[in-house]
């Protein structure tokens, strides 16, 4: 049972692994199989739904990953400010040590099912909208109101997404930590606005 | 002559579409060329490199043309802050106008090629300097100084992109006419800056 497990997740890892380096559309299950040293009956047997289903186990098990070390580095940041240049900056070490394959399969493989696959939409739907949840928490919890709260959870991650696109694109990982400092200025303004008031 | 124009134009514009909706990967030439209603053959005759010339084209002509579009924004605008909701909100109406299809074919095409196709890498990542420039060059001129502009200028784009990306997930437009109100305060508070040293 113990192979049969480790077949399951060979499979969810070299997708996942192919999502960063290709894309979705650019990910076939022929490749999948053959870097998971997976018999293509396999796909099948673990993924029923075939392509769909094998995605929406890599983005849910990505996305739950990716909030466990958001929640981790939160702990252990010295403040909320803190947390988010710590964020970014490892991000950027990640790009950098990853040779600048996608930091995000659940970023790459929205923007390419957005328009044509309904449930796999929704999926990337539930997988930001859990990120956006886990950073209004601890916005909140630093004293900014729910609403304001929100609003720059929304922009954390959409800043995170859109700096991993530029990051690639000029293959310098920079861009995050520079996006990083102003971000921490824009949560540092807005627990400042918070004690001022 | 003027019929050949069209067809070049027509090939264009179906290209750009069609990564809109379906992103690199999933655009086939066939596709573009019935879209396009043109024959395969005239594909090679304007475009002799295939995908990839097609691809460049599409990537210069459609970042030349929101560059454009950002300048006609920021020169209408009523400041320099203004012209950031007044881009924001726009990309959403066009957002909702447009069924939440890819509003940018340069972050999905850098998305994915970046890890896989050297010369599109390279070509992403001149759209996107022309952009941080023309940005740069409208906050220092708005008095903020170059290294601060820069930054900003490259976190103005980064949240663009970002926004896409969590807008279309969502299928919620607000999140770009959010995203910008808070960059708005960023380029308010950078200013601000400068005028209290």
């Amino acid at each position: 049972m113990q192979v049969v497990a480790g077949t399951r997740d060979r499979l969810l890892t070299a997708t996942n692994e192919s999502f960063r380096r290709r894309g979705y559309n650019g990910t076939s299950l022929k490749h999948v199989t053959t870097a998971a040293r997976a018999p293509t009956g396999s796909l099948y047997h673990f993924f029923p739904g075939g392509k769909d289903e094998l995605t929406r186990a890599v983005l849910t098990t990505s996305g739950a990953a990716y909030r466990e070390l958001f929640e981790a580095v939160a702990d252990e940041a010295s403040s909320p400010e803190a947390a988010v240049t710590d964020f970014f900056d490892a991000a950027a070490t990640v790009l950098e040590e990853t040779d600048f394959i996608d930091p995000c399969p659940i970023g790459t493989v929205a923007r390419e099912v957005a328009s044509t696959n309904e449930a796999l939409r929704q999926a990337t739907e539930q997988v930001f909208t859990s990120w956006i949840d886990a950073a209004r928490a601890r916005l909140t919890a630093a004293g900014i109101d729910t609403e304001e709260a929100e609003q720059l959870a929304t922009m954390l991650v959409a800043a995170l997404e859109g700096s991993f696109v530029l990051a690639r694109a000029k293959r310098d990982a920079n861009v995050l930590r520079d996006t990083g400092r102003v971000m921490r200025r824009v949560v540092e303004e807005a627990r400042a606005g918070v004690s001022s008031r």
